[in-house]
């Protein structure tokens, strides 16, 4: 059987893509990065998802972005409330997904997947270069360049991001119609200690207006 | 003062790179990323290099690709030796360098560092795909658009790599004419506990090789 990896952070779109491949061939590999967000209790969310959709292998990896700064999701800096500003905010994590995809791909060299999926949203989205369709290209044109996989079989990687052109209403539609448990997940950039989502940031903000868009109800709340 | 990162793995390219770099008028920030490497021992030389060269700032930091394996370097694969192989040898750590600049860009984004240094060369080198100009082009593009500084300021960043068409002993006559000493650095993949070089391992083997033909004798023979 085919494999695919599946970059999964315990959120709301990385599940719904989880769940899309699901429903393909493939021997899935869920791969979540423990980048020092505030956050950390998505990490619990991706365990939850992972195991719910029973796949191959979970692969939690540590990697301390937050020795390097930079963002209101690993750093000193207050996540903002209230309003979806416009322009990249400063819950951005610099180079996040060039770092998150750089690992699936020397990942994917090593078990033989030529599959990478990630669910990146370019609509609804908070506005981060590294969600966009143009990114994806380029990381593709290089994940072909710069692996030993890449040089020796031609096109050899594909990196997939099936929500890429979906808003948040959409995304959830799919979602639940592909039976997605949406109360495995966590959003929230600023819950509590008890892991009870703040309701005010982008993040909240994003995920209850797609319910509500969507007509479905936020299991979480 | 412009800022510049330099990618620090403590051996013989990265740090004749950084000398190189410190002839010029830059705040120098230093990063090393100890990735689970048996031959850690080159984090120490790291430590010295920087220390030596008074970079601003040197972060080290901690990522297991060991589990992700699929390297001679950080996996259970016995590192080969006595033979400088064709292709692609099983030292080869999957994505490497992809997952290194992406560390390397995100800080420079918080630094507002626009260049970035490395020490890879294409010739004389081990065969790894993420050691040539293709790669290192194809990055540079990535980065101008998988990131916000890159997104605001066309062509923001500049990914450096001053030793890519070098021969090793080009880069150690280039090096001793910089004043490098190299008796700082490291650059056996295999070294015994107390961190003496195995002399038989593609690196030893190419860095006995580089100071033969440049006519230098290595100072940590």
């Amino acid at each position: 059987m085919k494999r695919a990896i599946v970059l999964l952070s315990g959120g709301l779109d990385s599940t719904t893509t989880l769940a899309l491949v699901k429903k393909q061939r493939y021997e899935i590999y869920a791969l979540t990065v423990a980048y020092g967000q505030k956050h950390s209790i998505e990490i619990n969310a991706a365990r939850r998802v992972a195991q719910w959709y029973g796949v191959t292998r979970h692969v939690i990896i540590n990697l301390d972005l937050g020795l390097l700064g930079g963002s209101a999701l690993t750093d000193d800096i207050k996540v903002p409330k209230d309003a979806l500003g416009r322009g990249i905010p400063v819950t951005y994590v610099p180079a996040r997904n060039t770092i998150l995809l750089g690992l699936a791909i020397g990942w994917a060299e090593v078990i033989e997947a030529r599959d990478i999926y990630l669910g990146v949203n370019a609509l609804d989205y908070s506005g981060y270069p590294d969600c966009r369709p143009e990114f994806i290209r380029q990381f593709q044109r290089l994940s072909n360049v710069g692996t030993k996989q890449g040089v020796e079989n031609k096109e050899y990687f594909r990196i997939h991001a099936p929500l890429i052109d979906k808003t948040k209403a959409e995304i959830i539609q799919l979602g639940t119609a592909h039976g997605v448990d949406y109360s495995l997940t966590h959003s929230c950039y600023d819950p509590d200690v008890t892991g009870k989502p703040c309701g005010r940031c982008d993040s909240c903000l994003l995920r209850a207006r797609g319910f509500a868009e969507a007509g479905v109800r936020d299991p979480l709340l």
